[in-house]
């Protein structure tokens, strides 16, 4: 038995997914007559609460084109030092749209409020002659470099009131927002409209093959079109993909409970096998992570027999539950990986 | 009836087609594990006689990946003043790659070699402090401004010499590269193998929805790969569109001597309606240019007529055969158009 | 007898200008408070029929602001194929600016009107979803490329008449406005007023050691001075620099007549001692241009013999005159060149 | 009396820096031309431990072109939070040079050195296919946000260890490196040779009108160059600043000794006055921070009582002491000072 628990990327589509997509109807969506990616984008902005969305083919374009929209050159984007968008885009926001990043450590939660807000530099009233203007402050929920984590919404919403208050933008790279949403039992909605604009997955958890949304307003979604067809991200007869986005959306967001829950099994496993090694307590969504002296030669390890899991660091190892994960390939997993757990030295308490 | 000669982009997926997506064996391809996606890259780099070639969802991307991965920053490339990448790409070049764009009319025809030859700086010994570098030539075949002309053979091969010798890379946007091929009745291989790098798309007259591919040697499409995650071109189990390409390739390849067929039938039957309003002999493929004096008047009158035409200009309509649009549909769409154009006023011999 | 033709940036201040200089009074012009700048830039923009003047370091820089300014990310600037913000300015505006160049052939000259207003694309109504959109049109006057030639009058009225109406704005790089105005003997407004905006230089003809202007309305300018912060190009006490350039336009511009004279008479001994090598005709200002077999091995063969001159091609030589260069040395240089050129094959008729 | 003591860029050539400006033997810099800039580049490099030495227009474009010469378009560079590079600068790291940065707080004092080790990815061996790059570690001394302190030469030593370790270069905006060198008593050179590149400043501390230096060894330094051209950094006679600079560096190197202890005095002066709101332990160099609940309207009560000084952020005043600023003006403006910050309401133990 194999059991590949890399990431929530790796999803197949299901056989009910296949045949929405082989059935969608579809036109030219980069003349705006796809009328399946239509659908899906009107569905997905009333989900978020939102005006409008946008069609692309992964989350980091729906990041740029999201961002870019809204961050003019030589301004900067805020964001977590551990955010997808500065550490796993190639630095595209520099590279591509010419935008500054500034990171700050904590933001979702060790930080004080205090301290987000004094780097908040908007400059309603016309700016310095060499102080950098912040457009945007971005927020990742949940939190992947983090394991999964959820932001507090109490804590959402403060950032909210800060950011509207200083006229600076605030952006949720919502790639597993639907996890967050399903973790915290609220609607997407209470998730969305607290944002100027997001960028939200369909191939993740929810387990389509290709595809992420822009949301925001008519507007802005207008000029994040223009960014879409810059970057060479207009596509075709798109609605074969957003056929099973749409599917997606129907049938895989409840679920994501049940990746939760096997998540939480198998750290609660692994933490019995070696303490302090794997906290349970951070274990929020679908991804556990795993303190390990060499995350490289863990990996291989439990590749040989049979797990995949991956490393997200030199010393820690990350492990994602998804759509083709039951409950029979965590149990093999947790006997896979507790007895290699186990094996590596005890940590000091 | 209702005819859509807009463009070849507008094409739907046949039912070979979907059940070959509906079936396709697919994979994370941004871990490289789709087997589709990598049939069709190796398939397709085979058929241009290069080493590797890279799946990505546009046209415009490909054209990107190609260029940006042979192009440093602060480097020139010289195109045609019509090419698409400076027409119709909204300035990604310059915009995202922060490469010079050098436009010389007539390249594919009335220049003088000489005169290309002049712009041609690669300076291998070292360069000046302040002259720009030529990093790549890149030619368009067929050229979709043009009508679809095809670009002699002589010419290219001679294009390549020139380029060896200066040390400057030769790209072709090969969008329509296959109708080239089949209006020469040559393979591919003998349109690929003298470039440098390409951008061949599976969704214009092959009728794939979705889908282009870089080609080049190995390393050139790995330093493209990485632009094309940078862009956000990456998409995880995109066999389902890569099936589609395959079956493309399999199937509508040699097809598209019926749309290069009946353009020319209706290129004559519109130049005997309308002498000076259309060229038959400038219809060498899938495309139609028609003269006329206001191009969006007269492409909002036949389309209040059933047939779907484009403005390619102010004073040009531009007319496409394709997969969907079969002998009847010509032939209505001629009843439809002829008289339309007889209407206009004649034009001066 | 050693006589620098190369260029007219090689001059050296005058001992007038180095007092001027060292009696200037000075403040941070980066705050705004060099009285000096202040009034260089007040002179300039009046003496050009402009609003404001930004005093920047260098042409290239003034070129770059004054363009970037009115050009957003992902439009284009037309220019002609052989303009120096495409050729010798490292192709800055798409490196650093994100600004596409497309260029024309002929601009000043052979190409007809009809043809420059066909590539102005300014959407002003709201633009297609695909095709770049035209912000600027840029000329050069005098061309450096084309040895010194002036614009004439009607043909800048002219293309002043076309963008306005397309809704295009019209820039001057003026690298040598001086020059042109001098040759066709009518005061610098006449040629200032006429562009949204200029670029011109203190530092060549008009000897200034170091010093350009970017020149258009008050909005323009600032926010070509926001582009000069980023660059760096914001100095501290200008004044010291500024004072030259003030000295420069009060005593040097008239005198450009000498540079002119002499450029001529150098011709006109070339012609006579090596006929179809030089075009008298086209030494309108300070410029000799020279057509030989090997520029470099010609440039070598002058230097030896003690006087200077410029490759600015594989087979052309340049020859500038300047504040540096009398009547004697230009007579030891015509002595020099003549027997060179003479010694060449003779040009087929 | 008036004092200023918002920077030391405000400072004015002094009569012998007048005379050497006067005098300088000048040629054209862009053809590498001119002796006095080629002689302020030796001696440059050589004080600080060097191959080479690049002059430049602004610290800015010294940092540019250092940094942008080291990292390559989508690479990212790592700095503190509050460095000169990200805030001041608008952006242009991204803007112009496409290159990433990601900040840490605390990155001079508080921050483990384990931690920043853990951000630096420089991937020796290949990279993945979507973590950006780190290329340069960038530090700043004296650091300008933090009212001038001095880097501790042991930490500094651990971050090369550190850096040259991970294959990462090391960077200094040494805009205030010789202020560093003089309060701890050492040759600039044990501050400059530990790094891989700096950009050190000659219009600040120093007292020159214009002018900054890029460091590092030759290649890097020849990269530099051809930035500094691109970004319009190329000036012609640049000869008359660098003489400025050349005398700056003679004289005025060691008198920064007289302006940290005006500083410290004014310190003590104004902490004896308003306990809580300076600490002059923190005065380690030129600059004087005070905490004030209004830092605007703080600056418009002395300006009307003659002192200069600046807002550094909505409650942070900045005061600078530099070489138009002796002792009686210290004197003054702690009398001035003293009063208005006695006023303000008492800070809370």
């Amino acid at each position: 038995m194999s059991v590949d628990l890399r990431s929530d990327t790796v999803t197949r589509p299901t056989p009910g997914m296949r045949l929405a997509m082989a059935e969608a109807e579809v036109g030219d969506d980069v003349y705006r007559e796809d009328p399946t990616v239509r659908a899906l984008e009107e569905h997905a902005a009333g989900l978020l609460g939102h005006q409008a969305a946008l069609f692309v083919p992964s989350g980091t374009m729906g990041n740029f084109c999201a961002l870019r929209a809204g961050a003019p050159v030589g301004t900067e984007i805020i964001a977590d030092t551990e955010a997808h968008i500065v550490t796993y885009e190639l630095g595209g926001l520099a590279a591509l749209g010419g935008v500054q990043t500034r990171t700050l450590t904590g933001l979702a939660d060790t930080l004080e409020l205090a301290a987000v807000e004094a780097q908040l530099r908007a400059f309603p009233g016309g700016g310095t002659y060499n102080m950098v203007r912040t457009s945007v402050l971005a927020v990742e929920n949940t939190r992947a470099r983090d394991g999964g984590l959820v932001w507090p919404l109490e804590r959402l919403d403060a950032l909210r009131a800060i950011t509207s208050a200083a006229g600076v933008a605030l952006h949720c790279d919502g790639a597993r927002l639907w996890n967050a949403a399903v973790a915290q039992d609220i609607p997407p909605r209470r998730l969305g409209e607290m944002f100027s604009t997001l960028s939200v997955c369909l191939s993740k958890g929810l387990g389509a093959p290709v595809g992420s949304l822009v949301v925001g307003d008519t507007d802005h979604v207008e000029r994040a079109r223009e960014w879409r067809k810059r970057l060479g991200g207009g596509m075709r007869q798109a609605g074969v993909l957003a056929a099973a986005g749409l599917y997606a959306l129907s049938h895989h967001v409840a679920r994501l409970a049940d990746d939760h829950r096997r998540a939480g099994e198998l750290a609660r496993t692994l933490a019995a096998a070696a303490p302090g090694r794997v906290d349970p307590e951070r274990t929020e969504t679908n991804m556990v992570l795993l303190d390990v002296p060499d995350a490289g030669a863990f990996a291989a390890r439990a590749a040989a027999d049979g797990v995949l899991v991956g490393a997200a660091g030199p010393a820690k190892v990350r492990i994602v539950t998804h759509l083709d994960v039951d409950d029979d390939a965590i149990a093999h997993a947790g006997k896979v990986l507790a007895p290699l757990l186990a094996d590596l030295p005890a940590v000091a308490a």
